[in-house]
């Protein structure tokens, strides 16, 4: 057996290992009562440590080096590349490292919840004084050229530069910002509960399922579910799961929340299957990934076009929408308000959190602000953004599990995949054919570009390749801008 | 470390490997999609090829060996005894066997599926040959006393000799036909569909949950879902699953179903904690766990004094209800009819289909009977039990998984489950105490009763052991018969 097919073997077990973890894990969000957690923590656990085992073992390096010594195609040496990349990540943190970082990370995270549910900030200043430490420490290890974000940002935006996003925010902030006001004050005379009904969950989860199906989602491949936090996981080729959560007063929060994971969906159902379980059939980033939830949340599923077609068919299905007609419609579900919560931001306040968040953990990185000074300088920003102060830190700097998690570096990725979906779609627009069928809610052609330009590429190249391959740039936030301005202005 | 608590940690490793295996299947079972069954089976297969290598290797061995020479408590001696015993079963087939018999299996369940479906033994003979030979093969490496179905039972009912379940068989076979064909001509006057009506799901839901809750089963330990054929699983301590299936037209199937897997679940429940994932804290038998799931089912689910409590939320709950009185009721539920399919029979008929196969079966194995003439013999031997012959093989020899799945061995434990059933009931009755409490339909004191007896001993003991200790003798069918009479005629 020539190396290359052994190092893909090895690889594919790793791969196959961790989306048995992902079923449990999945059973655990959606049916494992109480009495199986512990067990539950257990099972998950000893397949994190084979996983370990296998992917940062003798065997696996012997196999990696081989498979280097060998000619290949271009995506044996995509997969190549990546596969080296993770190996030297993963052998360049010493075994006490991880396990601390583990301990840590579940004893912050317990800390956090309890911090927010008290709105107590020093309960949980010790415990991110503590992931920062580690946070430095990994980065420290992993080598980087500028600054220690660097090598965190790398686990979810490989090739991205910190100064690279940094750069790209400072130039927007403004203007965002100024938008974003613009769009609230729009919005003044627009009442919060325009929509408010009882919507059967049933018929909610009906409509849900016509929409993602319309919208190309597999449902041989693929399933939804309910779960208190909406999420995308994908178990294994042929079987990508989305949930929602349905509050019976309004469909329009399920609605949303399947069209968002429904583009993960179609990103993951999209990838190269003869690649699975290597980097070539695997989602490239976090701010591609976020592109694709956010075009067929934002760009397709708050549309005009989109409602042309499918609010009549909400009508039948609930006729409390009897009366409401497209324009109010489209005002009730594009209504811009200041919000503490980044989750429940609409599309045009939403970056203003992110850029705040980015902000401040890069400061904190580089010791540029202490710990302790947080809750004071988050409430400062959001003043500076919002006009307003958090009432507590359980609306502020308390109200994200991410720093808990040790998931420095994560949060750009959301306004990036933000600029990368208007980009996209601005982009793929530029053929009339997909234009023409978006304009009749027809999203097939739309569809088969991102396949095309995004889906099929799984990791092949980086993200900021395949943003220039698809629309002959890097990210460019002009696009966004431009899209919030047509929406909210 | 004590080698004993050694072989305990590797013994608990192999048992979270299985129970990971059992989420997979669960899911599989209730939410896969078809696309995702190919990659299912790679991932259940890798962790079924980890438990072979962790359970006959050269380390579980000679963890084996060091904790044999220690001395230690009771269940330590259990625990060895039984650990032994499978380590001792698996090392003695040969991996080939092993793998052949895998693969023989998924292509005679296929075969049997394809031939049930075309009513055409012929297509599954050369497999059930195949699976005879194996199951032969395997019997000869285990090695047995009288017959090679002694070393297959073993697997379902350690201790119990074919030989004690025939003379069993043998002295009641007459009586129970008679019992049967009389409760069947007492029935001919009850309607089959008295209870027909329209029972929504959420409904019987509703219904069933209240009433498996009421009998003990813990539902912070434990769900409901819904399945094609009904299951209990056990995926963990803390983690006990029932399924069950709904037909609209009538409420007593999906809540029979649940009453007989929470027999089964009630007994997962009680296993002794402390010694989760060792014999001690494992069921004991299938004739065992048959009896507790037949228990719930029919001595209690069946009987005046549940309906006396229950038939009135039942009508509260279902309105078609209302104008049904208790005993019409009762008629309706316990009316006895001939059938050509096992799993839709009633309590009176259902034995004498177990003794048809039972008989079959173990000609089989000792080659009294050639595969081929298997319809016939099936045919005649209905026709002498039940007065009719079935009007094709679908209805006849090709009705159950069980042959081409090689369980072989497994069927006579469904009628000593009954048998264990009636025995343990009228035991436990003896006390005034669970005997008035169950008169009012409070069943916590025979729960109790079963807890002590049965369900703490875990496999400390062989299933003929504790029949002794809980009921001062080995499995007497009498009680059954009794039981049968006081139902039906």
């Amino acid at each position: 057996m020539p190396s290359y097919d052994l190092l893909c073997d090895k690889t594919r077990e790793i791969s196959l290992l961790g989306n048995t973890a992902g079923v449990l894990s999945w059973d655990q969000e959606t049916h494992l009562t109480n009495g199986g957690v512990n067990y539950r923590a257990q099972q998950i656990a000893w397949l994190a440590g084979k996983i370990h085992e296998l992917s940062t073992g003798d065997d696996y390096r012997s196999a990696l080096e081989a498979a280097e010594n060998e000619q290949g195609d271009a995506p044996q040496a995509a997969n190549l590349r990546e596969l080296r990349h993770r190996f030297d990540r993963a052998t360049q943190l010493p075994k006490s490292l991880v396990e601390k970082d583990s301990e840590s990370s579940s004893l912050a995270k317990a800390a956090w919840a309890d911090a927010r549910a008290k709105s107590d900030f020093s309960l949980f200043a010790p415990h991110l004084k503590t992931q920062l430490d580690i946070a430095r420490e990994k980065a420290e290890l992993w080598g980087y050229e500028d600054e220690p974000y660097d090598a965190l940002l790398c686990d979810y935006e490989r090739g991205t530069k910190t100064s690279d996003i940094a750069a790209i925010f400072d130039t927007v902030g403004d203007e965002l910002a100024s938008i974003a006001m613009a769009a609230v004050e729009k919005s003044a005379t627009t009442p919060a509960n325009l929509l408010s009904g009882c919507y059967p969950i049933e018929k909610q989860q009906q409509l849900n399922r016509e929409v993602a199906e319309d919208l190309g989602f597999d449902f041989n491949n693929g399933r939804i579910d309910t779960t208190t936090h909406p999420f995308c996981t994908h178990l294994g080729p042929g079987d990508t799961r989305l949930t929602t959560r349905y509050l019976e007063e309004n469909f329009t929060s399920s609605l949303f929340g399947v069209l968002h994971e429904t583009g993960h969906g179609l990103y993951e159902q999209g990838l190269p299957k003869d690649h699975h379980g290597l980097p070539a059939g695997e989602a490239v980033s976090l701010g591609i990934h976020e592109s694709q939830s956010r075009l067929w949340e934002n760009h397709v599923g708050r549309s005009r076009a989109f409602w042309k077609k499918w609010l009549p068919r909400a009508q039948e299905i609930f006729p409390k929408l009897a009366d409401t007609d497209l324009d109010t419609f489209l005002t009730a579900i594009n209504r811009a308000e200041k919000s503490y919560i980044r989750v429940e931001a609409d599309e045009s306040t939403y970056d203003l959190h992110i850029l705040l968040r980015f902000g401040l953990e890069r400061r904190m990185l580089n010791k540029e602000i202490d710990v302790d000074d947080i809750p004071a300088a988050w409430n400062d920003q959001f003043q500076a953004s919002f006009g307003m102060t958090p009432p507590n830190d359980t609306q502020g700097c308390l109200q994200d599990i991410h720093w808990s998690m040790g998931g420095l570096g994560y949060f750009p990725t959301y306004t990036l995949g933000n600029f990368n979906a208007a980009q996209l779609h601005h982009h793929a627009l530029q053929d009339q054919t997909i234009a023409s069928a978006c304009e009749r809610a027809d999203y097939q052609p739309l569809l088969a570009w991102m396949r095309q330009k995004i889906h099929t590429k799984g990791s092949s190249h980086f993200p900021q390749e395949l943003m220039m391959a698809a629309t002959g740039e890097t990210t460019n936030p002009q696009f966004h801008l431009d899209h919030l301005k047509r929406r909210f202005l």
